[in-house]
């Protein structure tokens, strides 16, 4: 991989190297299984580590007319892997093309291009790494300078992994929104706490506002900001796309869509409620459509710095939806209290998106006409990718 | 003409120079008079050929305030080019200013910027080309490297131009949304197909989704899905404004708008009936609001690579939109598997655009930073100038 | 200050300093205090002039955490200048970080940047200035080179100051919207008229199109047709956020949103009706979501030029909304009939945004592929930046 990757000039090549790269990462919302982590589970091989619980991949290897057999079906690991690697140059342009090149460089030294030539030595190349005692979970992600990372885990959840592991837990609200009663809250809230859990989510899909959930919602905010936790809105969903895929491949198979955008204005009066009945949270808005960025990015000042835009999310985390959430963040809000980059993901590779962002940001600021030296520029960088995330969980 | 317009580094223009250049042309869908083709039309002067006949340059005229006199009124000729030359160099910025420069210099050799100063000129220098006996409406089109394109036919319409003159017609489905039953809708499919129709568009302009003519849409989606055509989908127009210029100049002239964007939810909803009732074809998307890119080039991913967006469609076919259409497609969607540009165009100089097009695209592509070489470069342009589109006509 | 602040290639310096620069200022819509003005009044210090009355600066501070003490409450005006200047550097990306840049450049010759060292010392420099006799309202405004202002006056403002300032004033219709008649609304229009108005302003928030206000708008709007008026719509506002800040710091507090966008089959139908009913004056749209700035730029094409998308507005106003704001007037509408940049602002000072507008044009047009010679460019950013507003108010 080019050192140089995204890095266009002299002062982004700079910044990135004396500031960016070397800060610790904090990963304040991902998927990572705490199970696996608790046995340092092994792999066997790439497609297990990469492929089989990759719905992004999966989602390019159909567009790009991959058969199912080789994606999620019954073909052996090697033959998955090859098909993957022989559609991987088409995949240029897409996240998951950079991400890939970055990760197989970052754990494995490769820097081949995938494709139908380079299948065979790269699928090869990393099985020996995955043979060695040594490359185990607990190693992959050690190969990162992670300093806080909070897995998601439901409320009835056992945290005893966690316990073990010493990771701390962030609370996956979603099936908490309902309108009975939820059974112990305030202990499981307690134990959440005790457990280091400082951030909670909760997705507002596409028709959220129809759902008649907002109070159980704006009770569970006051709850948080008791607590000082951070509330992450997951905003505009539209899961239900291809009822012929949800039907083969379940129901986080990669083909969820991106809704209209949000209703602002019922957003607005949600968290002015929260604000008005219990206590309204410090707040993270994640849309998924971006053309809601510049009106969510404004509303940092409605609600006095409480509630802001966050990172590039989902379908949108790539460079160009990266810029784009930069762009709005400094213009509608104020960047340097943005909380920074977090993975949302599954995988325990995915570390490698901090330092693409990480390179994406040091360049956008390079092009900026501020008038500021490149250690006041420094110190900016080091609050978007480190100091504001580490207050959340660090200051309560 | 600057050869290297739009070009604005090596790499850009050496990927123009070779792998876009002299790529065959493929329009597959436009609104040609195939009639003018069957009798190869002659054009006493630019007025006739290019100003008359295009409401683009009539709506940048009245915006400009040239009188509706000099526009579709009764002035004479070269009265009217005088006037549409006088503001042109006002017109900067628009897609009619860099078309129209394009155009004058491939089919005329002019390079003047058309001007006050100019007009009589360029006017006369035209008139000598078109007044030769060669210059006619094949001669014309022959300057163009077309190896296929499609203008439209309505299903009742006649095809034996299209058979005489050996083009394929495209279906233009529009009038067929109706709840009554379409009489000898086989027949007619069938002697479509016979004539080489590979595409069907169907325009759901804003309210289409109260109409109640989507059972119609789904059940001819299934039939189009079984002959193996392309279903184009055109998204959001906005056609009455204002009522004045409806009653002055007839339903097409180039007042239309675009509608606040597509309700993607039922957008979704409908693709997936089509999957389900009977069979989804291979569909392409053309929002006329831009703002609805991302979203709909993300619905790639949920129905398996068989939806697509198009190219940047009507009010955003300019370098900007181009632009935004690219960056959608490859980081929502997989570019690689790109239709990329067709005209729509009523105008048989148009073919200009695909040149347009082709420079912008070699300028995107120059501008990542994907680590492939440009001979990998080259296969991607080749396929999103031509083999993709190809594929869709020439496989059946 | 930079003298090639947002300037970055040789074209784009030449095009500022030879032909942007010194062309005089319309400001044709603000809300400077003509009171002020015909008193000629004073300004302690920087506090004074340039935070209290300022709620994008409060707003600001809210966001980087400053306590509402050191905002609108009970501190010291030196200490609420610390406060502001301790977070300045937190600011970088705001347009008010640029904004104030050229102002304490501009008006005192500051060109430190404010942070918690430099703070007194701007303080009491911009205070040396301040206390001298001639540093009053008319000396500052007389620093720019303002050709015409129309600060805006309710109907039943009396208009003696703006005749005695001989500042002519613009009408602010909003509180006109109500479903009663407007009382002696020909006489008062008559005297808005003979005082030189040419320009009248309403805001459509989000919501409107639900208050039936829109007949009485339609035929307002025809009185200003009749009068050669402009009428200008401020569009899709969200004002109700935090009931909190409302209740604090009162209507105006820097805490309004923006909505989800325009609907823009509503606007058209309201613009269709003007012309049907009684006539359709002159338009200038402003929405607040840049969202919608495609879909307002193309109606220009859809009444004969006689709506049209204006400037970058309120949140919008910054590098990155300003050049969004050209390339949808230049692409999708006609960039030579743009009436150009207005302040809106309340504060003397910001006129220096005019300067910001032209230099962000300029970089702008240096970065098309026109093929115009630099002296055809200058005569356009002199239509953009002074000549399509003369025409407005000085044609009548």
């Amino acid at each position: 991989m080019n050192p140089d990757f995204l890095l266009k000039n002299e002062t982004a090549r700079r910044l990135y190297e004396n500031y960016a790269k070397d800060l610790p990462v904090i990963d304040f919302h991902n998927h990572l299984s705490v199970a696996d982590i608790a046995k340092d589970r092994r792999y066997e091989n790439l497609t297990e580590l990469w492929l089989e619980p990759d719905p992004y991949k999966h989602r390019l290897m159909r567009i790009c007319g991959v058969d199912e057999f080789y994606i999620t079906g019954g073909a052996d690991p090697d033959a998955k892997f090859e098909k993957f690697c022989e559609i991987f140059p088409d995949m240029a342009g897409t996240p998951v093309y950079d991400w890939s090149r970055m990760e197989l460089d970052r754990y494995f030294g490769i820097r081949e291009l995938p494709d139908k030539k380079t299948a065979k030595n790269i699928y090869k190349t990393a099985e020996k790494f995955l043979k060695k005692p040594k490359f185990s979970t607990v190693f992959l992600l050690k190969t990162n300078k992670i300093e806080h990372q909070s897995p998601v885990a439901t409320l009835d959840q056992d945290l005893t992994p966690y316990l073990e592991v010493g990771v701390s837990p962030s609370l996956r609200g979603d099936n908490l929104l309902s309108t009975e009663p939820i059974p112990h809250l305030q202990q499981r809230l307690a134990a959440f706490s005790a457990a280091g859990c400082r951030f909670a989510d909760h997705s507002l899909d596409t028709g959220f506002f129809e759902t008649g959930n907002t109070e159980q919602l704006i009770e569970l905010a006051g709850e948080y900001a008791k607590r000082g936790w951070t509330l992450l809105l997951h905003l505009g969903a539209l899961r239900q796309t291809s009822t012929r895929l949800a039907q083969r491949v379940g129901p986080a198979g990669g083909y969820a869509a991106m809704g209209k955008g949000v209703e602002i204005e019922r957003l607005a009066a949600l968290l002015d409620e929260m604000e008005q009945k219990y206590a309204l949270p410090q707040t993270v808005l994640f849309p998924l459509n971006p053309r809601d960025f510049e009106a969510l990015a404004v509303l940092q000042g409605s609600f006095s710095g409480k509630v802001q835009l966050g990172p590039a999310w989902w379908w949108c985390d790539h460079a160009s939806g990266i810029r784009q959430a930069l762009d709005c963040i400094a213009s509608y809000g104020v960047l340097s209290q943005f909380i920074g980059m977090t993975t949302d993901s599954r995988s325990i590779l995915s570390f490698a998106r901090h330092d693409y962002f990480r390179r994406i940001l040091c360049q956008w600021i390079s092009e900026q006409d501020w008038g500021q030296s490149e250690e006041q520029l420094g110190r900016l960088i080091r609050k978007i990718c480190y100091e504001n995330a580490k207050r959340r969980y660090a200051d309560v």
